[in-house]
């Protein structure tokens, strides 16, 4: 146990700490966001993100990367000791590892200049599973995107389900609120063009045309691209499909423009 | 109620329903299926797949799909008519439609001839959760892949979660069960090149070439390729990636594989 972690009580209580994993409105009133597991606590340090609790469930913990968090963090920040049987109440793991994190969110304005070399983003409304949104946002950094743009408040990136899923990667892009009339001047003011795929569209998405900067404008699950997001778009492109199938998964047509996007930023020798 | 209805028992006791659900041996002992939805059990006959059972649950049904598909199948297969409670506590879905269908699982051989023209196979060992295979079935439909290669037991594509995930892609694929040796024979046979991605090859994904047929050869979640997947493949690919990220999730690698594939089958004249 760390020499500090007994010296204050933590302000985090079981009750506060189930909060954060459930409420999007508990996790919007503090801006704060619940981390489960040390690799994804490590990843946010490292990327700068403050950490503002430690949730320990001592019995649990058996990697030398929850050990060594545990000893960098206790002395830092609040510590909440459960019990085994409480932090498997609050895991949503298979197998957890004892150790969670309360972080502060990071929240960035629109960027108002014109990029030097090609930046991508993500822009979205709404993306109903979180598996979907945390594998878009793991392929996103893989392509080199800059961020998440969030149109209103149907998506939150830091659900723990889509911490998880994202592989960490949410701490390594920006995430960004924006509104509509945001959107148009960040267009304006940085050249970038908003691309959204959809199945009616005419143009192939490999004859798509990326600016100096460019958006991939994600639709939802079932019903695809808003009204509000096409007229957001200026060019609307389809993916092929053979077969009776008639539209793909969003992660794996949001990876497929990924990395067309990256073919197009850096091709090949 | 469809006429025929009440005529005979039928022999799919609610017993038997929740294990064809649940039970992976209960599904392979008798080569069964159970397709939850009226859009998948048309799917499913379309494609010439065998209904040998109708699941209805007559409160719950209100759509016109389930109302038409319930009609044409009542006379000719048994049904299993459930109160909405005992359908509720079967279905997997949030809003249930009533109508559920058991169908024979379809097993093929691999084909012993080169193909006219290039044919794309997927072949998998572990696939861990049902909605990342689900997935690739979905984008494997629309890339034009002809089916799914199960190499071992680790493989379930009939696992009602992997039905719905792949949204009925699975009836448009063909699946087959091979040892390594079936798998080497298919190869010297057809021509066929074996594609694996992993992070640690040299060769770019955009660089792979493809012969008169492919198979991507796709990892586990956790573990990617096995030796033995290894020793099967050809060339070794790497989707590159920026950031700190180190992997991709198995179904967006296989998204942006699998969309290479069909780029190089079919280019942009």
């Amino acid at each position: 146990m760390g020499d500090g972690e007994h010296r204050r009580a933590s302000p985090w209580t079981l009750e506060r700490i189930r909060a954060l994993r459930d409420s999007r409105a508990a996790r919007d009133e503090h801006g704060l966001a619940l981390i489960e597991g040390a690799r994804f606590v490590v990843r946010a340090r490292h990327q700068g993100f403050a950490i503002v609790g430690l949730v320990i469930a001592p019995d649990l913990i058996d990697t030398a990367g929850a050990r060594r968090c545990r000893r960098e963090l206790s002395e830092r920040v609040p510590v909440s000791l459960l019990s085994e049987e409480e932090f498997r109440g609050l895991s949503t793991m298979e197998e957890p590892t004892g150790l969670m994190a309360i972080v502060r969110q990071r929240w960035v304005g629109l960027p108002t200049q014109r990029p030097k070399r090609g930046r991508l983003w993500l822009a979205a409304e709404s993306i109903r599973s979180p598996g979907n949104l945390g594998t878009i946002l793991r392929t996103a950094e893989a392509a080199g995107a800059a961020g998440l743009i969030c149109l209103g408040p149907g998506i939150d990136p830091y659900q723990p389900r889509v911490i998880r899923a994202s592989m960490g990667s949410i701490f390594g892009m920006r995430t960004v609120r924006a509104t509509a009339e945001q959107l148009h001047a960040f267009k304006r003011c940085t050249g970038a063009t908003v691309v959204g795929a959809t199945a009616e569209a005419r143009r192939d998405y490999r004859r798509g045309r990326y600016g100096p900067a460019t958006v991939l404008m994600l639709g939802s699950e079932r019903k695809g691209l808003s009204p509000r997001q096409r007229r957001l778009c200026d060019q609307l492109v389809r993916i092929p499909m053979a077969g009776a199938t008639d539209s793909l998964n969003v992660a794996s047509a949001t990876s497929i423009l990924l990395y067309e996007s990256y073919r197009q930023r850096w091709p090949l020798g």
